[in-house]
C-alpha cells in the first residue's frame, strides 16, 4: 500500500505528480514543498501577488462535499498562479443526471483539464480517481473522509518550521477528536517523516482510534499530561456533524476536560505555539483567551496555507510536464532505432 | 422563417454574428466553423491553452435551465479565449424579484456585455433574445427546449469530418428519442447542409415526430435495419426527465430493442463510429462494451466541443466588430457628404 | 458619528480608503469619484475594456444578503480592473459551521485579500467590519439594511451630472418608499454635499420616515406637487419584500397615487430626466410608457454604475497603498533616528 502511494504520487525521477497523501512521500519531497511555499509566502506580501506558473492551465475544483473555506483557498492559490479555475459543485450537478463518477471524470479530462482538486466525504476517493485518471491530469487531495487532508498537514508543518526552525527535538501534542480527524492522520505521517522527537495524541478514549500507537505516537487521555513540555500544541476541530451522540456527552463537558485555556497551557513549554486547522469553536476546543492570545498562530496558518497550496499545485504540474517530456523523448528514441 | 434565421445570424457581408440555429446558415459558414475549430484543437494540446482573441470582452452565461456540463464547456471555451466570464443562474436570481426578461437583458447589455450564451427550457428563447438584443451583443444558443442545440451539432460534425474525412457518401443513423431531442434536429440540418448521403432516424414510433420525413430523413423503427451499413451511428440520450411515462414502458425494454451492443453493431459498416452527446446512460441507450470500445468516439466529441465553442464565439465576435466598423464607416461617409 | 465616518473612510492625507457611506465624505472626494468614473466610462466603449489597475489584487464579494444583480456589477467592475475575484455566498457557507463573523473575516484577511465588497441585511454591518478589519483590506459597502447604498447613490450623481452638467440650481424629487430605502438616504447625503438646490421626498405618509426634514429635504405627499418643475425625478423601487402589509393597501393603489405616467410628468421641468435604481416594477412605481420613453435614463445608470464602482474600487486601493507607503516611510524614519 505504501509503495502504491509512492508510485501514484511520484514520477519515475522522484518528482511530485499527484498529492493524495503524506504517506508514500519521502522527506525530500516534503522539504521541497516547504521550501517552494516559502517563496510564495513572499509573493503574498507583494503589491502584485500573481505569478505566471500555471498560465493557460485549467484547474477544476471538484467538491463532492461542500466546503467554501477550503475551496476558496485552492481557488485563490490557483488564480495567484494565473490558472483558469472551474468550480464544480457536484451535489448540484452531473451525477444528478445519473452519470457515473468515472464518466464525469473522463469528460472533464476530455476538456483538457490539467488538475483536479478533489474533496470527498469518502476515504480513498482521490486515490481512486488518481489511479484511474489519464496521465495528463494531476490530482490534489483537498480532504477525503477520515483518511487524509495532506495540504492542511503541510501548512501545519510550514507553520511549525517557521516558528521552531525545524523539527528535530520537538514534542508535538495533537489534542481532541483524533478518531474522526483526517487532519490528525496526515499530521502524524508528516511529523514522523520530518523527524519530530515525540508525537502525542491527547483526547477522550472514545475519540482515539484503537491501535493508533502503531503509528508511532504516544496516547494521553489527560490533557495536562499530554501537553506537558510540548513545543507545539495542535487543537483539532470538534467535528460535531460527524459524531455519534453516544461518543461525547456535551460540548461544555469536552471544554472542561480538553479545552485549551491559559491556565492549562502553563505546563507546556514556555514558548509553545498553539495551532488549529479552523474554523475554531470558541469555548469548545479552545478558549478565546488562547485563540486571540500571543501563543496562537492560527491565522498565520491560513496565510501559509495559500502558499503551501501554490507549492503543491506548481510542483505537481511541473512533475507532470517532466513526465510528458520524458515520454516524448522515449518515443522519439524508439522511433530512431 | 428560414430567411429570418439567416438575417438574424449573419452580417450583411455574410459573417456570423449570432449562433442560434443551424437553419439559415450556409454550408460555407458551417465549414468555416469546422476549420476555425481545427486551429483551436491544436491549442488544446499545447502547454499554454489560452489565446487572446476575446481579451477584454465580457461573456455572460445566461442559464435559465441548469446544466453544469454545458455551462462548464462554454466557460472553459470563453476563458481559453481570455474573455471575462459572468455566470448567471437565473433560477436563483433577477426574475425572483419580478423583473421581466427583457428588462434583465437590457440591464446586462447596459453593463457592456459582449456576448450572451443562452440556455432555456423554452424553444425559441435565444431567437427571441437575439431579435431584441442591441447590436453590440452576440447571442449563442446553448440549447433551447426541443428546438436546437447547434454547438452540439457542430461538434458532432467536427467529429464526423475528423474520422470520415468529409460528408460525401456518408450514411448517418441517429438512434433513440428523436421526439424530445433538440440535438437530433440540429444534427439533421447540419448533415443536410454539409451534404451527407443519407440521414436515418431510428427509434420507437412513439419517440419519432410525425412528418419528420419532410426534413429529408428516412425513418426506421427496427434498430438493425436502421444502422445497416451506416458509417456513423449517433445514440441520443434518453431524456427520462422529459418523457411522459406513457410513451415508453421501461429502460430495460428500450435497451432490449434499441440499445447499442457489439452484436447489433455487426450490421453497420465495419469502420462505423459510435457517437453520443453525453451524459450516457449505460445499459439504456448504449452498452458499456460499446461506450468503452474501439468504435466509440464519445470523449473526442467532448474535446472537439471546446474547440467548436471557441470557434463559434470568436467568429461571432469578429462578425460583430466587422458590423460595427461598417456602421462607423457609413456614418463617416454620410458625414462627409 | 460623522467624524467617525470620516476617519474610517479617509486616510490622514484625505484619500479614500473605505467606501461605507456618503456621510463623512467631503465634496472633493465625491467629485473625484465622478471624475475617475468618467475615464472608465470611456474604457467601457473600447474593444478591450480591461485596465490593469488592480492586477494581482484579490477582491472578495461577501454577500450576506443575496443579490445577483449587484454582485454582478461589482464582479464585472473588479474583472475590468484585472483583479482576481472570489465570490462568497455566506448563506451557504462558513457561518453554517458555527464560525463567528469576525473569525471568518480574519481568515479571509489572512488569505491576503485586498478588498471586501460587503452586502448585508443589517444596517451598519460594513461599518462594523471596516472598524475591525486589518489596515490591508479596503471595505466597500454594497448595501446594508435600510442604512446606505453609496455606490448606487454615486452612480445616480454621475447620471445627473452627465445629463444636467452639474448640481447647482437643480431640484431633485425622490418618489416612493423612502422609509425602507437605503438608496434614498445615500442620495440625499450626496445631493446635499454636491450642492443641489432643493431635495424633495414624495410618497405616502406611511412610507416617509418621521423627522426626515432634519436631513434638509422637503416632504410632499401629493405626487404632482412633489414633482412640479423638478429637473430630476428618481422613482424608488417598491420593496415589497420589506413592507409590512399594513403600510400599503395594494400595488395598483400605489400606482394610482404615485406611479409615474407621461400625464403626470407634464408638471415637471420640460427637460426633466427620470431615474430608477432598478429592477423596475412596471405598472407599480413607473408606467412602461415612462420607463421606455425619452425621459428615462435608467439603463444609462447601469452603464455608469460599472464605471463608478471601478472608480471607488481603484481609489480605495490607491488610498490603501498610499497609507502603507506612508507607514513604511515613518518606520524607516524612526529606524534612522
Amino acid at each position: 500500500m505504501n509503495d502504491d502511494y509512492a508510485t501514484l504520487q511520484l514520477t519515475e525521477d522522484g518528482q511530485l505528480r499527484n498529492f493524495i497523501s503524506i504517506r508514500g512521500l519521502p522527506k525530500s519531497i516534503l522539504e521541497q514543498i516547504l521550501d517552494t511555499a516559502a517563496s510564495f509566502v513572499d509573493v503574498g506580501g507583494r503589491d502584485i501577488k500573481n505569478v505566471p506558473l500555471l498560465r493557460g492551465k485549467t484547474v477544476v475544483n471538484l467538491f463532492f462535499e461542500p466546503s467554501t473555506r477550503t475551496r476558496s483557498t485552492f481557488e485563490l492559490a490557483a488564480k495567484r498562479l494565473s490558472a483558469d479555475v472551474l468550480n464544480i459543485d457536484i451535489a448540484r450537478s452531473a451525477t444528478s443526471k445519473g452519470e457515473s463518477l468515472m464518466d464525469m471524470l473522463r469528460n472533464l479530462e476530455a476538456m483538457a483539464s490539467d488538475m483536479f482538486v478533489v474533496r470527498h466525504a469518502d476515504s480513498g476517493a482521490p486515490h481512486y480517481i488518481a489511479r484511474h485518471a489519464t496521465p495528463n491530469v494531476a490530482i490534489i487531495n483537498a480532504g477525503d473522509g477520515r483518511h487524509a487532508h495532506p495540504t492542511q498537514a503541510m501548512l501545519d508543518m510550514y507553520t511549525i518550521r517557521h516558528y521552531k526552525g525545524g523539527f528535530e527535538g520537538l514534542t508535538v501534542a495533537i489534542v481532541g477528536d483524533i478518531l474522526h480527524s483526517r487532519v490528525a492522520r496526515s499530521q502524524i505521517y508528516a511529523l514522523r517523516t520530518l523527524g519530530a522527537k515525540e508525537i502525542r495524541v491527547v483526547g477522550p478514549k472514545t475519540l482515539i482510534p484503537t491501535a493508533i500507537e502503531s503509528m508511532g505516537v504516544n496516547v494521553f487521555t489527560h490533557l495536562e499530561e499530554g501537553i506537558k513540555d510540548a513545543d507545539v500544541i495542535i487543537a483539532l476541530r470538534l467535528q460535531k456533524e460527524r459524531m455519534d451522540s453516544a461518543l461525547l456527552p456535551s460540548e461544555s463537558e469536552f471544554f472542561d476536560q480538553y479545552g485549551l485555556t491559559n491556565e492549562r497551557l502553563k505546563v507546556a513549554h514556555p514558548e509553545a505555539i498553539v495551532m488549529h486547522p479552523g474554523p475554531i469553536n470558541r469555548g469548545v476546543e479552545i478558549a478565546s483567551e488562547v485563540a486571540d492570545g500571543p501563543r496562537a498562530v492560527i491565522l498565520h496558518q491560513v496565510t501559509f496555507g495559500i502558499a503551501v497550496r501554490m507549492a503543491v499545485m506548481s510542483m505537481s504540474m511541473g512533475g507532470r510536464e517532466a513526465e510528458r517530456n520524458a515520454a516524448r523523448r522515449q518515443q522519439e528514441a524508439q522511433h530512431v532505432r
